[in-house]
């Protein structure tokens, strides 16, 4: 069972769709399965993390900009792809140190998510896309 | 098929449980399939490492420790997410750069864990916890 | 059903083998279903990125270098770990830092790769190695 959510984005940050990933896996009539998500890009990725206080998405959203600053910052001089925008390697990289899949166990018919656990797209470019995440479950 | 792993944490570390998941795979009867450990907490985080010489375990949480300083630190002033203590929003950076799920082949009824290959429990916070580790094997 | 990729490598570099995995996937006959890859090593690792411009592979070798630099340089007198050499601890850091496994959903008996998704291995040891990545499709 199959499907693909889009996240609108506009700008580096946490987009939550942890609803929207409940309400798949509930519906799914899945007594004991496994759920993985898979991002279709090179410029984002996927991230579960706290959902309570909003502050850990500002601060998780900081660090990563500032343990990989964009092209324009001197720290960041020797990046040779740049011709997309000083953000594009930046990207790039934060999407290598974030997970590109995730697997979520589904037991008594319910995602085995954690009471803080929250599911979010983790934009990494400046300009607007949408993105596209494929919802895989197997029984 | 599926279990819970309990892990009790007292600090910052590495906790093997690389035998308990063995066993578990061993176990099952599944001749091919897959097993995937899911960890259900934003403060600590699962890791495949070497388990030959216990230098590796310190080196990690050191270098982990230092590439996310706790908010007490000069260089990590600018942290919001600070009211749960100094190591709480480091415990969710170090959870985001480290998996939440992780997913192992079994190939004629045992796992395909490599000869140095060990599963791991990485705890980020400073008090004790028991942490969760769900395990699902599909066929 | 399951295969095991070799893939050799000399030096810290990404070497791509998605015509293989792409290969594997297809020719599996499964409609929908999933892909896993696990690589059985503690010094290399997987990742998926852009495998359009090859400047997106060097800065992302010389991002980690950065990152994570060999124990010889003076940041990382630290380690304890340097037994087997200057890049051994640090190749178990990168190897944390990026995926040991990664799931890839197969839809319409195709992998779901996005237009510019490249699979790779990512070497983190100098010397030669012929690593093992084990792939895994559950229907």
């Amino acid at each position: 069972m199959q499907t693909i959510f889009h996240v609108n984005t506009n700008g580096p940050k946490l987009y939550e769709f942890t609803d929207d990933v409940v309400r798949f896996a509930n519906d799914a009539g899945v007594e004991t399965g496994l759920l993985t998500l898979f991002v279709r890009h090179t410029s984002c990725s996927l991230l579960i993390s706290e959902n309570a206080d909003p502050d850990v998405k500002l601060d998780m959203n900081n660090f990563f900009a500032r343990l990989v600053p964009d092209a324009d910052d001197a720290s960041m001089r020797w990046l040779r792809h740049t011709c997309e925008g000083p953000d594009d390697m930046p990207a790039h990289i934060k999407a290598a140190l974030t997970p590109v899949s995730i697997s979520i166990p589904i037991a008594n018919s319910r995602l085995v998510l954690g009471t803080w656990q929250g599911v979010y797209l983790f934009e990494h470019r400046t300009r607007s896309h949408q993105r596209q995440v494929v919802a895989h479950i197997s029984a």
